[in-house]
C-alpha cells in the first residue's frame, strides 16, 4: 500500500442501541464484536463505538455509596471482559474507539475513551467538559450526575498518530464547545472521533427538545468545518431504562458535509471513506491559522478567574 | 413601554444587491434609505446594513496609489453624504447597523461596522479576520485585497449597551472564526450584527463554491447556538462589477434556528421578532460558561508563538 492510499480508507461508526442495566459486560462485548464484524464486511480499516460504551449510561441514577457505583468502571483495559474484542480487532486489522468509565489505580474517576490499534492502545483521552449535575435533582426524570462520578479530565486534547494521520478524540458535551474543536485544530488532529449518550429530553430547557439532533449535527458540522477534519461520531441510542437517547450517529467531511448517518436508534453501522488528504482543502485556505488567526485578540478565551 | 417589552422587537437585516463602481455614494444612500423606510412600515427597530455597503467592493481591484483607493474610504462618519440616513434614523426612531471603509484622521485605513442609534455612532468595531491577501494574484478572475488595504482592527470585540440590551458586531469572514462569537459571548453580547461580501466563487478551492450559502449558515447558527445569541447578517449579493457575491442574508435565534433568510440576491429586507430574554435559554443551560467552561484547559487558544 503506498503512503497515498494509507491516508484513504473506510472508517465506521458503530452506533449502540440501549444497554440494560442488568445486561452483562460480555454481552455488551459480543455486541460490539458483531458491529466490528459488519464493519469489516464493509472494508472498515477504523470503527468508533460510542461513549460509557460497555454498560447502561448509569449517570441517570443518583448512587452515595462506591460499593455501589465501582461496578460501572473499569480498573484495567482491556480486562478480560473485554479482551475478545481488542482480539478481534487484532485478528481483523480493524483499529477502533472505545468510551469507558475508568477508575485509577489510585482511585480517581474519569469518564474516558481509547484508541486501539494493532491490540495495543495508542491513544486516550479523559473527557473534559462534563455535562449535568453533582447534586440529587429528583425533579428531573432522569438524572445527569456526571459531575458527580467523574474528575474533570487530566490529558488535554491530546493528537496522536493513528490510522496514518493524525487523530484526536472528545466525548459527547464536549462536541458543543468549539474551543475542543480547536484545541484539535491546532494540535494538528485530522479526524477526531467521538461517541456520545445524549438524552433526547433535557429537563432544563424542554422547549429545546425536537432540537436535539439539530444542535447535534451542527456542533459536528461547525467543528469539522471550522478545522478541517474529519469526524466520526457514534451514538448510544434508544429507550435505555426508561430515557430516551438519540441516535443520529454520522461522519462529517473536513468540508462539514455529513457523508453517513444512522437511520435508527438501534445498533447500526455506517461507515464512509475518509481521506485525511482532504483536511489541506480547508486547513490550507481559509482556515490557514498562521495565516489568518488573531490569538493576540482572543485574551478573554483562557482568562481562569473573574 | 414596559422593561420587558422593550426587550422584544423587530429586527430587520437589509440586504444589498449589486453596486456599481461608477455608482455615487449618494445614490447608494438613497437605497439604503429606502430600505430602512421598508424596514419600518414592518416595524423594524433596528436595520442591519452590509459590509462596506456606501460602494462597491473595491477589493476585487489591485491599486497602487493612495490617490486611486482613497475615495473608497470615509474620513468621517457621519459625513455629508450619508447624514440623510442618520437623519432618517433619527426620524423613524430606527437604530442602524452600518458597514463602510474608514481611515482615520491620522491615515489608518480600517473596514469598520458602526451602530447608530437616536442619530449617535454609539457602537463601533474594526474588522479583525481580514480574509484574502495583500499581493497583485493575477491568477485569481477578482482580487480579494482586505489584506492590502486594510489593518487589522485595534478595538478587540467591544460589546456595547443598545436596543435595550447588550450588543456586538463582526464582519464578514470573522463570522467564519467560533472565537469572533465566544469573544463577543464571554463579552456578554446578546444580539450580534454583521455584514458581508462573499464571492460565489472561491478561487483557491473552487471544488468548494457550492458550499458557499451552507458555509455561512454553519458559521452563522453556530456561533449563535455556542453563544445563546440572536445573529442579524446582511449580504451584499448578486453579480457586482462582473463578480458574483452570495446573498442568504438571515436572522438567527439563540438556538442557531434561522427565523427568516432572504430569497433574492438582490436589495431586499427581512424580518424577525428578536427577544432579548430568550438568550438565557441557552446561556444559563447548556453554555453556562461558569458552570461547563475550562478555560485552564485551552491553553493553545492564545498562544501568539510558533
Amino acid at each position: 500500500m503506498t503512503p497515498t492510499t494509507d491516508r484513504s480508507f473506510i472508517t465506521a461508526a458503530a452506533q449502540l442501541g440501549p444497554i440494560a442495566r442488568n445486561e452483562p459486560r460480555a454481552a455488551v462485548v459480543a455486541r460490539l464484536c458483531g458491529l466490528m464484524r459488519c464493519a469489516h464486511e464493509q472494508g472498515a480499516r477504523v470503527v468508533v463505538f460510542p461513549e460509557l460504551a460497555l454498560t447502561t449510561f448509569f449517570p441517570r441514577w443518583f448512587m452515595e455509596d462506591a460499593a455501589e457505583f465501582d461496578p460501572w468502571f473499569e480498573t484495567a483495559m482491556p480486562n478480560p471482559v473485554v479482551q475478545p474484542l481488542f482480539d478481534l480487532g487484532r485478528d481483523l486489522n480493524i483499529a477502533f474507539h472505545l468510551g469507558y468509565a475508568e477508575k485509577t489505580s489510585d482511585g480517581r474517576y474519569f469518564n474516558t475513551a481509547i484508541f486501539v490499534e494493532g491490540g495495543q492502545v495508542t491513544g486516550k483521552y479523559r473527557k473534559i467538559h462534563l455535562p449535568g449535575h453533582a447534586d440529587h435533582q429528583t425533579w428531573r426524570p432522569c438524572q445527569h450526575l456526571e459531575k458527580r462520578y467523574f474528575e474533570k479530565g487530566d490529558l488535554g486534547f491530546p493528537v496522536f498518530d493513528g490510522a496514518g494521520g493524525k487523530l484526536g478524540m472528545c466525548i459527547c458535551n464536549d462536541r458543543r464547545w468549539p474551543e475542543t474543536w480547536r484545541m484539535l485544530g491546532l494540535g494538528g488532529a485530522e479526524m477526531v472521533m467521538l461517541g456520545y449518550n445524549t438524552p433526547l429530553h433535557y429537563p432544563p430547557a424542554p422547549e429545546h427538545d425536537h432540537l436535539q439532533y439539530f444542535h447535534n449535527e451542527l456542533s459536528l458540522q461547525a467543528g469539522a468545518y471550522q478545522n478541517g477534519m474529519w469526524v466520526i461520531a457514534a451514538a448510544k441510542a434508544g429507550r435505555e431504562e426508561g430515557c430516551d437517547l438519540i441516535g443520529g450517529s454520522c461522519i462529517v467531511a473536513p468540508t462539514g458535509e455529513i457523508l453517513a448517518r444512522a437511520a435508527t436508534v438501534a445498533d447500526e453501522v455506517i461507515t464512509a471513506r475518509v481521506d485525511l488528504d482532504r483536511c489541506a482543502e480547508i486547513r490550507r485556505n481559509v482556515f490557514d491559522f498562521a495565516q489568518h488567526r488573531q490569538p493576540g485578540d482572543y485574551g478573554l478565551l483562557t482568562r481562569t478567574e473573574g
